[in-house]
């Protein structure tokens, strides 16, 4: 079997991160949200002031193949604040494509910014998941987190770009 | 009627959010949840990276009052980001002090952070909110925000440090 190498994303890897955005917002039944670019994700993940960090899954070519390493899943993740706790780690996204599921790269993925998270000195990690998506809240409940939506009764609200602009009185 | 001015908080106003984080946590009945430090608040928000930015809202003493401008209410944000949208603006808190409820302090600091929002390029402004608040739910969606745990059925997950350092392996 290939092996995995779960490691910080390069510049370079962009392509494929907008490629697996595209599959993640796919399988979410909400592509049509997404409008980011390669170029957005290079420089607002790569320039003086990243935006967000990331960590991409790759699976090392078998000995004797000739294909190079392949980008098959990734996280990504920036830090937050919370008035209780003080710094902490927030995952944006994380996706594994289906044919790479069920080998625990997932949860490799969790694991590695929980020890960024550590690291940094957060006290929280938090993330965001359809309620449909069981497979996945069964996984992060497993792995110890808590479902603060059924738990507290937090409710998500966003202002789009226009609502802002109203806002402002632009 | 005393002024109200909605500024850039400084270093040394950290003791009066700490103050207004303790009584939103009281207001939100999860007070027992509150960890944060002044000296965590002026390390994290006050360094060369600062983890949050916050607004404060001021009155202004009247003409002739012997007392110095008051802190009543604050908005702590930062910086996050959506893979769909890129550079997002995330509003951990909002507070305004009980008796200054009513004169539209709440929705000018909402104004505020947008007009921020706007200027660093972000096309998302996100918040959190509990289902039993209806008074803020009510003012957001005024506002022109949207309910996505209601629209689309996102839940929010937390690990708290023991859980990460289960998954870390420390």
């Amino acid at each position: 079997m290939a092996s995995v190498r779960i490691r910080e994303a390069k510049e370079g890897d962009c392509g494929d991160i907008l490629r697996l955005i595209r599959e993640l917002a796919e399988y979410e039944k909400l592509s049509d949200q997404v409008k980011i670019s390669e170029e957005a994700l290079r420089a607002d993940g790569f320039g003086e002031n990243p935006f967000y960090q990331c960590l991409v899954a790759e699976i090392l070519p078998v000995r004797g193949e000739l294909q190079g390493p392949c980008v098959v899943g990734y996280g990504l993740y920036y830090f937050s604040y919370s008035t209780w706790k003080g710094r902490t780690i927030y995952l944006e996204d994380i996706y594994v494509m289906p044919e790479y599921r069920g080998q625990g790269i997932g949860s490799k993925i969790i694991k590695n910014v929980a020890e960024v998270a550590l690291d940094k000195g957060c006290s929280q990690f938090r993330l965001a998941v359809l309620d449909w998506n069981k497979r996945a809240m069964d996984l992060y409940k497993a792995l110890g987190a808590q479902d603060l939506t059924e738990a507290e009764g937090w409710h998500s609200f966003c202002f789009e770009e226009e609502a802002m602009r109203e806002l402002a009185g632009r």
